[in-house]
Formats: structure tokens, sequence, C-alpha cells
């Protein structure tokens, strides 16, 4: 008798970017915040740390919740808050598809197909696998852009009927930002629930938060990650119609949000003018870095988040992540053959950029 | 077409115990540590908050992990750290146990079984239940004690084939400790995986930790929240053998563990004297309070835990609770037809027991 499950056991998991021990290395990699939280919030979390530590958070982020349904105009109850948005992006496959069939020649239900366009987060193939449910990739265009619904029913590999369809929007790795009219039409065209993982949206043109409080079958994933500088204390959250955040909410771990996290976010609501000068910074240095790189000779793409993927110049963009690494600086390159040929470099401080400049120009000579 | 998967429509979430707003209430009633965590713990915390927030915390909490290592003496690869121990008893059934067939008439495999014994911890059922596996739940003995193994083999409705096997050692709710040779004849007996659930073990007088890494399947659960004073932080962890703990980190979310909650439980462990103090503290206020309450009328059981189960005299154990609410004072009700006859009742700190005492004299007069 097998002690593991054989799903598990020929399991391939994901592989986070590096978190590096070294110090010294322009860390490029996992697209986290070069500026640091709000003083205001590292303040909030010191005056926090005292004997609530011996008692359990609350379970449901109520606090959070209230004060994010006042931000996004809805109610606590269209909102789920998570161990950072991973662990909602997990519990919304295991809420909303089921596991495939056993057997080779089993049929595949559409409520055991799990869709997302390709490229995009590469966790969501992984979090699938786990689940057993049946991935259904269907290509990006070339340029990284979303397919019309009209041409999604031509081509016959969507499938309308899937029980759950991700669409990372921006796009990642690519950085394409997508109208919210053209996300409106598939939410419109499918009979499943689609999820609209808007990780890097602060850095966009618009957002399609309203389509989540729109539609019975749309939920939008937020995180407070990337363009809130909270990587460290893992805070996501989804919004969406009352009873598919319920039926999230039945799946849930007890208490699945750190009561810290539940306290920096909170005080993170409250200074948003901070974030929002940030974010202008970012999307500076991004077009600054985009140009020059592009001058460089790096094929570029215009991006809408807080990374970029290029095509480099003369090396495989896998010896150009070795030879970044050398001159210490750390980006993101993925196996997936869709974008091999790239590198997703994030958008750190000015002198960050400086740094990878310097680093890429001394490499060509 | 559904949105919402049929199982998970027809779930019933687990309640936690009330986290009352109001303050000044006596709280026995989510077996919460009366004493706040060492002040070194505070210190390293409030160390910790600064610009690191906006990197990712170390997705495996390496460090941890070999502190834990050192302590239990074995390497960190026998060991997974979680968001509480909640987590990882949610992970364990995903990882060993497999969704049992759709259809009501369909013969469930025992890969598909879980199985505990019960009054058990009552999270575990609604674990089974999510992920669609079936349970198993076989009765103690009328005095909370362990069956031994003839016992079970002569029963019949024990499965010696199940995929996994929780049992809560200590016992919650009744708080009945167990010997360590009854537990390790189960282990043995056992084809599946075995999970000893040792929440309050710190409260006990043995611990069963060495049967993890005697045997390649028997996993130990442990939690910081209650001996250790970090239920606001989530921290558990499983010990087991290599290839069980690796299927687990396969399943996990990439980082799962807040960076905060890593700080806190690493300083934890620096600190233990301060909390093997407060163990003892607490073992003398449960002795007190079994024997006052004994005085009073109570029925009460022999406890190795830092709560204890009382069966209450004169009203129902429903009034009571009702009645020690009034009077300021929350304590636990099961409706788990095994226990309802009961009261938990944590055991905080002498003041608080007092209280307690006080409450109940007032209700029988």
């Amino acid at each position: 008798m097998k002690l593991i499950r054989p799903l598990v056991a020929k399991l391939q998991p994901y592989v986070p970017g590096e978190q590096p021990k070294i110090s010294g290395l322009v860390k490029l990699n996992t697209n986290e915040n070069p500026y640091p939280p709000a003083p205001a919030v590292l303040t909030a979390v010191k005056a926090a740390v005292d004997d609530r530590f011996r008692l359990y958070p609350n379970p449901v982020a109520q606090s959070l919740r209230e004060k994010l349904a006042r931000l996004h105009g809805c109610e606590p109850e269209n909102i789920i808050a998570g161990n950072g948005s991973d662990e909602l992006l997990a519990m919304l496959v295991r809420c909303f598809a089921d596991p495939a069939p056993a057997g080779a020649q089993a049929k595949v239900p559409a409520s055991a197909v799990v869709q997302f366009l390709r490229p995009c987060y590469s966790l969501y193939p992984v979090l699938v696998a786990i689940h057993g449910a049946a991935a259904n990739a269907v290509p990006l265009g070339a340029d990284f852009s979303l397919p019309r619904v009209a041409e999604l029913r031509r081509g016959g590999e969507w499938n309308f009927k899937a029980a759950l369809t991700f669409i990372t929007t921006p796009n990642a790795p690519s950085g394409r930002g997508y109208a919210s009219a053209d996300l409106e039409a598939i939410c419109q065209a499918q009979r499943g629930v689609v999820v609209l993982d808007e990780a890097y949206v602060d850095f966009a043109r618009e957002n399609a938060l309203a389509l989540a409080l729109k539609y019975p079958n749309v939920i939008v994933a937020r995180t407070f990650s990337k363009a809130y500088s909270l990587c460290f204390q893992r805070i996501g959250y989804c919004v969406g119609a009352k009873p598919l955040i319920e039926a999230l909410h039945k799946i849930r771990d007890s208490y699945n949000v750190n009561g810290l996290g539940q306290v920096a976010a909170e005080a993170t609501l409250e200074n948003l003018p901070y974030y929002r000068a940030n974010f202008k910074k970012i999307i500076a240095t991004r077009e600054r870095l985009t140009q020059k790189l592009g001058e460089l000779g790096f094929e570029t793409h215009p991006s809408q988040t807080n990374f970029i993927l290029v095509r480099p110049p003369r090396f495989p963009a896998k010896q150009w992540l070795e030879k970044l690494r050398e001159q210490k600086v750390l980006v993101r390159w993925f196996k997936d053959p869709a974008v091999t040929d790239f590198l997703r470099i994030s958008i750190g401080s000015e002198a960050q950029a400086d740094a990878l400049l310097k680093a890429a120009r001394r490499i060509m000579r």
C-alpha cells in the first residue's frame, strides 16, 4: 500500500523565485516593491506587538473586510481575505472545480475543467494538478493580447463551460494590460466562474473590479504584497458575489489570516496616498527602463505592471540570467516555452534600474 | 449550470469558538494561554517590523525548521511549518487521502478513508467533508480511553487500511492523555498514515514525538498557539519521515508562513524555560479547578491538557453555557452527542479560575 497519493507523488511543485540569503544583490526577480511600507503602517504593527499574541486573531478579518468594502463600494460579505492571494487562488480551484474522474479514458466533465490563457501566472497549472482537476491552457496572441470572444469561439480550444477560468490581468509575465470591456465580454460568455487575478492592477491604467460586483460568476483577486509592500505578512483578498464568497468562506481555514497581517493591511488602507505616490515613481522607472533596454537592443513590450518582459539580444535568455547573476543582479527566467526566450525584470528603484542597465552594458561589451 | 460545487454547497463549515468583541469577559472557550509570550519574543518581533515587509518571507521557514530540528533531534527535512496547525491538518487530508468516488452506490476504497476516534478535535470531519473523502469515526471508551489494538480488531468498525488516521493526543475535548506504548501499537497496526495531533502535549506527562522519527507512516502535529501563546501569529508544524514531509511540501502554498510568525516562533524556541514555568502554573491551576468543581458537584475527568471537560450538575450543559455567559464567563459547549452533556473549560490564570468558580457558585445558589 502506498502512503502517498499517486497524484501527489507525481506532482511537479511550483518553484517560487529565489529569496537569496546573500545581501548586496539587486533583487529584481519576484516583483517586490522597492519602497518600504508607509511609516504609519510599521508604527501600527509595532503598537500591536503585545499580550494579544496569546489570543486568536479575528477569524474572518472582519475589520479589514469592512474597510475594504468601504474602499470598493460593496459589503463585507462580498469579500474574503486570505493568507496571501496564493492561498485564495488555491481555494478557488478547490471550491469551484471538481477533481477529474480517475482513469485515463474517463471523459472529463466541464465541472472539472480549470482554464487559463498562456502565458499566465505559473502557479495556476500547479494548483490544478494538486487538486486533480483538468487544465485547459489556451495561448494568448503573439503580443500577449487577449483573444476576443469571437476568436475564442472560432478557435475551438476554449471551453465556455469550464468550471473555472483564470485571467491574469494585467497579464503576468508579459505585463500586458487588458481593457475591461474585453474582459467583460469573456465574463459574460463563460458559464462557470471567472477569476480576474489583479495582482498587479495598481500599476495599470484600468481595473475590472466593477465586474465582480456586477456579475454572479466573476471574482477579482487582489493582494497587498506587491503594490502595498506587504509580501512578508501575507494578505490577499477576493471580491465577488455573496454566494461565491460564502462558498469560499466554507472551505477556509478557521484563522487563515494572521493577526499582525490584519493590522498591517488595515493601516495600509489608511495611508493610500503614500502608496499612490510610489506607484507613480515605479511607473516612471518602468517607462525609463523599457526605453533604455530598447536602446540596448532588447525587444520590449509595453507593461502595465511593476515588471517588464524583455527578449534579450545576442545570448539566450537563460545565459543572460546567469550573466546578470554574476553581476549581482537577480531577474527571472521561465522554462515555459511561451516565454523561454524572455527575461522578466521587476521594476525596482531608480538606482536598481541603473544597476541593471550598467550590468547589461557590461555583459554586451 | 451550478457555479458552486454540490460538495461545497452542502458543507457544514467548522464553527470556531467565539472571539468576543466585548472586553471584560473571562475567556475560557478556545484554550488560549492566559500568559503572554516571553518578553524577548515581543522584543524580537518589534525589531523585525521594518523594510523587510516588502520582501517575501522564507518560503520554507528554513531557519525555524533548523531550530526545531535541533530541538527534536532530527533534520529540517523531517519538518514542515504551517499557517497554524489547522492549515497542516487540512493539507494532511489532501495529501494522503483520495476524494471518494462520486455516486451513492460507489464502493469507497481504503485510499479515500480518513479515520478518527470520537470525540476528537471537531475540525477533522469538516476537513474530510471539504475534501470529499469518507470519514470513519470510531467511539473512544466511555472514559475517553484509547481502545487497544486487540479491541479495535474485535470491534470491526475500525479500518486498519484507512489512508489516514487522526488521533488527538492528549484527547480533545476530554483532556485525557494516552500512553505512548498504546499509540505505538496503533501506529504499527495501521497500513496508512497516522497523525498524532499533539496540540496540547506540553501540558501532558508524555509525548509521542519519537514515533514520528521511528515509523515511516507516522506524523506528529504541533502548534505554537496554545502552549506558546502565539495564536495570533499562526504557527504550527509537523514532524515525520522525510518522504511524507516532502509530499506535504509539494502541496504547500509557496509562502505559507508569514514572516513575523517565523520570527516569533524562532524567538520562542530561545526562551523555552519561560514557557515551561507557565506550563507548571497552568497545570497547578488545572488540578485546583478540577478539585473545586468536583466539590461543587461537577463530574470531572483527569486532564493532561490546558482545559478540562466537566459534566455540570442541576442544569443541562447548554443552559450552563448561557448562565455562565450572563456572569461574563465564556466556556465551550459542543453539539456532538458524545460530549453534549459537558462543558469544556480552558485553564486560565488563577484569577480567571476563581472568577469561574464564583460564577458557578452563584448559578447554583
